[in-house]
């Protein structure tokens, strides 16, 4: 039985896709003992196909979806319209779809498993979260009989990069994200980055797949990494760690946790060394102990292979010539509030050199029912700089607690804040 | 429908398995739709069942396999008899296996697989290589449609424990495995560990699900860790190098090549960072990209976990009513002689302190084809001792190089040798 592809979208990933179905279709075979023929590929431009012949284009999406020899969708649209209402007809069809769009997922997640569900047919998405790197069918299988406890992930390689850039040379942010454009690892716009909305997304999927529990992208606490300042790199490496725009997901006896903020990670976190704009997800769980997954998180070719991987399992499951029960179902869970959420928080502070500031401060986070784990002070003078990390306790006790320090007299500036995720770990 | 498991061997794995069927018999079921449950379990000695109630302790393995409530048959006896009897006639009977025995995979891989295919069974192994990490899934499903160039594993842990606590506390491989074997890191008869031989069958599995290709274990280059002696250790970080047991499988354009030995890897390789009883898997190929997995390569808890992922997976391949198309095939390939395989050289040599020396041993390198990529002396007086790196060339010239040197009066000792890998990509 051949199955026969139809791709929604003609950039770099769906071109590259279509060559690789041309081209190694003969290997596929004897891998897989799978026939794929590529039948159509829609695309924006007409004129603009170099990656495979142009019999093979359309402008026209529907006509991808709908075409009878078309037994499986590729939707690599991006975005949310069209993309939604052609994946929910292609799924209608009963054509299984493999998809890398992590806003359309993250967005309509429920939605779209529910339609696969009823017509059993699979939805796939391992180019959605860390491109090349297999993780989620990893997440979604090898792991489906384990608890997990916690996720956390780089899951922008953007960001990743300018944050790896200011820490090896030192540069500012917006330098950093200068050179993160012209050399193409960041867009001209590149808000969705480093505003940590393309993370969210991303973490929303993640934890989705991890637990079972669906967190709306809505509620996933965001930050990005706008605000990070050269002294804050230097001071994390000084104390021994490095700073990271994570995605974390946790699954906690009081709830589910989903938030994307940049955070402090200790250097002999497996994290830490991940550089650049490879992308990595370090999972844990009480059984499974700890697992990271390391990979290039973007690219054409990397993407491509990943998408190609769901297309022959998709493909696959369609030659078992029977419906397979699909394998995502989320159970209702309660969504962790933000400011319930425990972690432990690195604290700048521009304070006046006097004896006494130290207990005055300590007073101010005992107040709040946070304890200090260590302290240094920097430089003499009129003006000291202390650096402080907490011991683990709630967002909002940390909150109220920064808030009561910006009104004592001793306390010049409160420089910086972030939180400080992995440390228990080592 | 419920599907009935059955398991052979009760020890840490298999009790651990039963254990979690019984508990999380819910949470399986939620989070799968899958109702899996424990029948039997095959154990050695009938009075030590610890970890699940005796009444569904047996000590007839064939009993289990033969039992018609028993849908799935997991073998975790390890071995090869009887093992292999077992595991192919629970195929005959059309029952999916799961298996953690690389040994059993490694010597029977293509008659095992040819069984499964012929009554569209799986035969799934998650478990047999890398222990608790995701591994054989992205490499037989995820990264199917990709030509994959190199494999370079981790895969042992006993002997990645030896390395890093001769790394980190410059202590001697006797001390290091009298250490491990207290600590319950290694065995009383550590051999099939240090010797290679375990690593050997895990690289073989590895080559033929990456490859497609099935090369023999017979046929895998195999070299333990006994020799290495503390100087290398130093000497390797000195020159910014870490040793490592290392599975290497390369597919090149002269054949497959499979081989396991210690070697210089660059402190920068992602798999320079992995330690203690940890395993890693390194993969790359022209679209791929590099990719790091990375997890517990042994323990219970993880492996059961591994060992439950793939009985999920069975499960629902048998709840599809139908049976799939099994997932792997081996194509017939050309094994690439090691005397072919191309590596670089690290050689310390123990040599007269005159002039003129270097020139002679450059000469006995370049009569062999083998050029030196970079050199350091040690010491002054009577004796100095040389350390080369050189360039990538055959294993047959390298060797032959090192026979001569030994002939060299100028030579007093050739100390040390051992492979290079990995240092290109840096």
């Amino acid at each position: 039985m051949t199955i026969g592809v139809g791709i929604l979208g003609g950039g770099t990933v769906g071109g590259r896709l279509a060559q690789k179905l041309l081209e190694d279709r003969a290997t596929i075979t004897a891998k897989t003992g799978l026939e794929l023929e590529l039948i159509k590929v829609a695309v924006r431009d007409l004129s603009r196909t170099r990656l495979f012949p142009n019999q093979f284009a359309t402008d026209d999406p529907w006509s991808v979806v709908k075409d009878p020899q078309v037994n499986l969708v590729v939707e690599l649209l991006g975005g949310l319209d069209p993309s939604f209402p052609l994946v929910m007809s292609a799924l209608e069809l009963s054509k299984p779809v493999v998809t890398a769009n992590k806003a359309l997922v993250a967005q309509h997640g429920p939605a779209l498993f529910a339609q696969a569900g009823q017509q059993q047919v699979p939805l796939l998405l391992e180019a959605a979260v860390g491109g090349g790197i297999p993780l989620i069918r990893p997440l979604s299988e090898s792991l489906a009989g384990e608890r997990i406890g916690q996720v956390l992930g780089i899951v922008n390689g953007t960001t990743n990069y300018i944050l790896s850039a200011m820490d090896s040379t030192g540069t500012s942010y917006q330098d950093a994200l200068a050179d993160a454009q012209r050399l193409g690892f960041a867009e001209a716009d590149p808000t969705a980055d480093v505003s940590g909305a393309d993370a969210a997304a991303k973490a929303t999927i993640l934890a989705g797949l991890a637990f079972g529990s669906w967190v709306p992208v809505e509620q996933v606490y965001t930050e990005g990494i706008e605000n990070i300042k050269t002294a804050e790199i230097s001071y994390a490496n000084q104390l021994g760690y490095i700073i990271k725009l994570l995605a974390v997901a946790e699954d906690t006896e009081a709830g589910v946790a989903v938030r994307v903020h940049p955070a402090f990670i200790p250097l002999s976190h497996p994290l830490a060394s991940v550089r650049g704009a490879n992308n990595a997800v370090f999972v844990q769980g009480p059984d499974l102990g700890q697992l990271l997954f390391m990979g290039p998180g973007a690219g054409g070719g990397p993407t491509a292979t990943a998408v190609l991987g769901d297309v022959i399992d998709a493909a696959r499951q369609l030659t078992a010539e029977n419906r397979i029960d699909p394998r995502i179902r989320f159970r209702p869970e309660t969504v962790l509030d933000f400011a319930q959420v425990e972690t432990e928080w690195y604290v700048r502070l521009e304070v006046v050199d006097a004896s006494g500031v130290l207990a005055q401060i300590a007073g101010v986070f005992g107040e709040q029912r946070v304890s200090i784990k260590s302290v240094w002070q920097e430089g003499r003078g009129e003006t000291a700089t202390l650096l402080l990390i907490t011991h683990s306790g709630p967002e909002q006790n940390h909150r109220a607690a920064v808030a009561d320090l910006r009104t004592l007299p001793v306390v010049k500036q409160v420089a910086a804040t972030m939180r400080v995720v992995g440390d228990d770990q080592n």
